[in-house]
């Protein structure tokens, strides 16, 4: 299996802070290696981010891209292919068998978006796929979408050099610290 | 199949604005009736989400709870299953056969946190549940978690009383008005 990069469209500052840092983390807990954002720099997610990742291990990184179509063109030049989520999209349940093929061999750019996508992205993506046609949120959309397409693999995923690692436990909180 | 619902924990007024409303469309998007709160009263966030509902269809609401324990015994008293998502719970992969089981006869209420969770919740939930043992977002915890519960099932849920219906696109926007 190839690898998996996420995109985030339109990021404000202030208002997005936040959800553009859960973005971050689901994609980093879902498996993927890197967050871009477009819109606004904050240095304030990506310092979120790179203590989530100091802590609790990997090579996540969250990086700004000043002109997203530019590394949508790039990443496909790259033989990336690119999955724009999006509630318009055809339903991740009928298209996920053809997508887990392709990923086989290519790297996997999953965009999402914020309130308004432009009509771009929706055309220079390989597809649109939805995550049910309703309303609800791109940490979800994103989080369900790797699920998915990793089919639960990702679940089991551990980092060698983490700080804090985590003892499953059915009522309280076990963390093993290291380093 | 029993019923699904919602509890948010903490919810702060502004900070949490934008997190808890995805919150509550993730659980609606993925097979939930209803969503709790605690925290501060947020009228701007029931008013997002009544608004969703108008539109999208369904019964679905949020609803304030000063006394989050109180819901936690009543729904205990009810019989509803209480499922706490933290990552420090035991994971999902291992615990969801069971839950799912358990859920053809009892509803559940799922309850999720902000940044700090009390130690009761970990104490009265039936079950402490994570969703990979790594920080990530509620958001994405919980739209797992119901995905998992419901084996995709949830992705087909359409509401006969919506205003507006997506007909699902590769490219494009298509949403049918009625009403």
């Amino acid at each position: 299996m190839a690898g998996i990069e996420v995109l985030r469209l339109g990021h404000r500052i202030e208002r997005d802070k936040r959800l553009t840092t859960h973005v971050g983390l689901a994609a980093r807990a879902f498996g993927a290696s890197k967050l871009y954002y477009s819109g606004d720099q904050d240095k304030t997610v990506e310092a979120s981010i790179a203590k989530v990742v100091e802590d609790w291990g990997g090579e996540f990184e969250a990086v700004y891209v000043g002109d997203w179509r530019r590394l949508l063109k790039d990443k496909h030049g790259e033989g990336y292919l690119l999955i724009h989520l999006t509630m318009y999209g055809l339903p991740i349940q009928n298209i996920i068998d053809e997508v887990r093929r392709l990923h086989r061999e290519k790297n996997i750019l999953v965009v999402v978006g914020g309130e308004k996508v432009e009509r771009a992205a929706y055309m220079m993506a390989d597809y649109n796929v939805s995550v049910t046609s309703q309303p609800h949120s791109e940490v979800s959309a994103l989080a369900v979408f790797l699920d998915w397409l990793q089919e639960g693999r990702e679940l089991e995923k551990t980092y060698a050099d983490a700080k804090k690692i985590i003892i499953p436990s059915a009522r309280g909180k076990t963390v093993k610290r290291r380093g």
